[in-house]
């Protein structure tokens, strides 16, 4: 039943990159590890741990410890949505472009984490259709999906967990999104924030400053964004908000 | 003995912010939650299963499932590092920044992921002296330390994991660098490739199409990379690679 869970063990070894890839000589067979078997240590309502055996890229017999949600849907190739808020006004596109970051207490890391919206994907539900219903949730505001990537691992050595980044443009001049009201469960207590995307790294930095924690992907979000916008030309300056 | 690795419970609400975000009136006392105890569910060699005791940001006792690792060392921030490795030329600084990443079997993922090459933390060891020691063994490559992140949580609903992020630069023309060769142990069979910074996003699309699977942080990376260089104008024409 834990099987059921993994991916399929394609051939994932990308020869076909070699085009636009350096070192694609080195090829340590990837594709032929696969896990065989697993044995469950322990579980609660919420998480399971459990030992895998699997055969490495040489066919050797190994083991692997993992952390699993139990709360993966049937069928469904992730747990849950992360989304990138794009705020507007479609009637000034000249202004400056803003997103949405949430800041709760996080039992796990003991401390107050500032993330992206996110949310678990409910049965049957699209990863598209989960971002839209978990932003209206914690944050109150209403938008329409620009786009969802696939699946993405959350912390590939320590568990199964994946999400997709579904990214959400939300149109300020809609009347939806005149006064956005949270809908939180009664055991939530998300505080959101609205920041200029272009001010996120340094906001985040304040933000550590005060004790916040941030989710690793958004950090990266706001180095990619400063590297993108400096034209990489030197990274330490474009870093050093 | 767990507790003692949770983050100090400090007033965490970000006050101070209001000048810059919005929302702040929002305030649902984040700051008043906190870890109260734990009990292990079950443990194997790498990792830990436990139920958490906290209290609500209203005072009201909850439980919370949280998977550890056990590697932590005593008074560390974080479990381990990952490297954004930028490679380019001294005596070419107009020529084509590239960036190393990671592709490997991962057994909780059942799949061969695309990361940032990553690695625990040694005893005694600073985030920036595991970045380099780390990016040497997996990828062959010698940089020097351009920005280090405080701890980033690398999915803090499930674990306390952390990590902090190191941007590494790389001097292509170092004598150092000419031959790189990794050093890995015989457990760990690691694939690197080099890829233009510019081009991450499409790369990681390219390697998605043959069954990897991407780490969060690196795809969110490239999202902000595609977004920052466009200007942030028309996010679906930037992502739509």
């Amino acid at each position: 039943m834990v099987l059921r869970r993994l991916p399929a063990f394609a051939a994932t070894a990308a020869g076909a990159l070699c085009g636009t890839i350096a070192m694609c000589e080195q090829d340590p067979g990837l594709s032929r590890a696969r896990v065989t078997g697993s044995s469950e240590v322990g579980a609660t309502r919420w998480l399971r741990l459990t030992t895998l055996d699997y055969e490495d890229a040489r066919g050797k017999p190994r083991k692997w410890d993992m952390a699993q949600r139990t709360t993966r849907k049937e069928g469904a190739e992730v747990d849950g949505v992360a989304i990138l808020a794009l705020l507007r006004r479609r009637a000034a596109p000249q202004e400056e472009v803003e997103m949405l970051l949430v800041r709760q207490f996080r039992p796990p890391m003991g401390a107050v984490t500032i993330e992206l919206p996110a949310g678990l994907v409910d049965p049957g539900e699209s990863p598209e259709a989960a971002a839209l219903r978990e932003l209206k949730e914690e944050t109150g505001y209403t938008g329409s999906s620009a786009c969802v990537s696939g699946q993405l691992a959350m912390s590939p050595g320590l568990t199964d967990e994946a999400v997709a980044l579904v990214v959400v443009e939300v149109d300020l001049d809609s009347p939806a999104n005149r006064v956005p009201e949270q809908a939180l469960d009664e055991s939530e207590f998300i505080r959101v924030n609205r920041v200029p995307v272009k001010a996120l790294l340094p906001t985040l930095r304040e933000l550590e400053r005060d004790g916040c924690v941030p989710f690793t992907g958004l950090y990266t979000l706001a180095v990619g964004l400063q590297l993108g916008a400096s034209g990489l030309a030197d990274a330490s300056a474009a870093l050093s908000t």
